[in-house]
């Protein structure tokens, strides 16, 4: 069995932010030699998900509407008594997940014809990773 | 480490519709010959969810009662704009989850006493695919 | 390939409740004597999650207040003419998710720093699982 481990590192300028990182996990499929296996992607930080969507900009848009009225930023949340001002950051990013795993075949990432890999940020504006973990042969 | 790759078709006849899939995903198990390892299933499509619940009628009605609280068909979602009338499947996609990872222990789906698999299709009326990836040994 | 599988068992005193597992989750993976690798984390009922997040005290009852806002134990559910009354729980472990997968690197758990992996409880008072299946090498 192969295995193989990189971080990506991001820092958005703005709080809330969804960036296509498919060619980024390709490279790092390429990298780790595995032909059939499964990669994890996974946020290594707890207001920031990584999910699989399309790639297109009015839908980035209605994920931010949606999310700001099911967890809306101003809404009072007890986690913001810690002095924290991201409550809203941890609810958006676990109703959008934390990781994805995605099926290598013939040495690909194995997807149908949409399918992106994003990473999205819900309290930016600071250095944070996502971490890429290849296992197979 | 043996690997095993099935894709799954599927073309409901309804917008959204919520499919038992286990036996086929049990039946993709067994042909790979793994007795130890992991199958992932995910939708192979951003408008569709495998998630695993309940095989319970009343329950599939509350999740598309749910579902159309949260992500209302006919509300107004800037996806749309382009052309299509779907930026609300994407929502109810991403609620529903992509994909999901089961243990595979003595070759049999390691399942819990009422865990079901489930395609979630938000979208349909088309011909929509499921990836079923097993690897171990 | 090595694999490891290994049961969780709990029973809550509230109907709802939030266990930090990340110490019994790291002790399998200890046990598996894997060093490089994933660790799969699922509750094996239908009405609780397996989630990461932060181990705050104000977050986990902003959770209960956001899930309760999206699936309120009091709403009317189709599942509950069963003679059940759990419906918003269903729901509750849909939108906080079923499993996670973390990556094992270097034999530990390769986490962020804030991640701590939690057991949702949404139907307690009874006896249920998690599992935790360690595969690689």
């Amino acid at each position: 069995m192969k295995s193989y481990r990189e971080e990506l590192w991001f820092e958005t300028k703005t709080r809330r932010a969804y960036l296509n990182i498919t060619a980024q996990v390709d490279a790092a499929v390429q990298k780790s030699g595995v032909r059939e296996g499964m990669v994890l992607v996974n946020a290594m930080h707890i207001t920031a998900s990584v999910y699989i969507n399309d790639d297109e900009a009015g839908l980035l848009h209605d994920y931010e509407t949606v999310l700001e009225r099911l967890a809306p930023q101003d809404a009072t949340y007890r986690h913001n008594d810690t002095g924290e001002d991201n409550g809203d950051a941890h609810i958006k990013r676990q109703l959008m997940g934390r990781e994805v795993v995605v099926a290598i075949t013939d040495g690909k990432l194995d997807f149908g014809p949409w399918e992106q890999i994003f990473y999205g940020e819900f309290d930016g504006r600071r250095r944070k990773r996502v971490l890429v973990k290849v296992i197979g042969e």
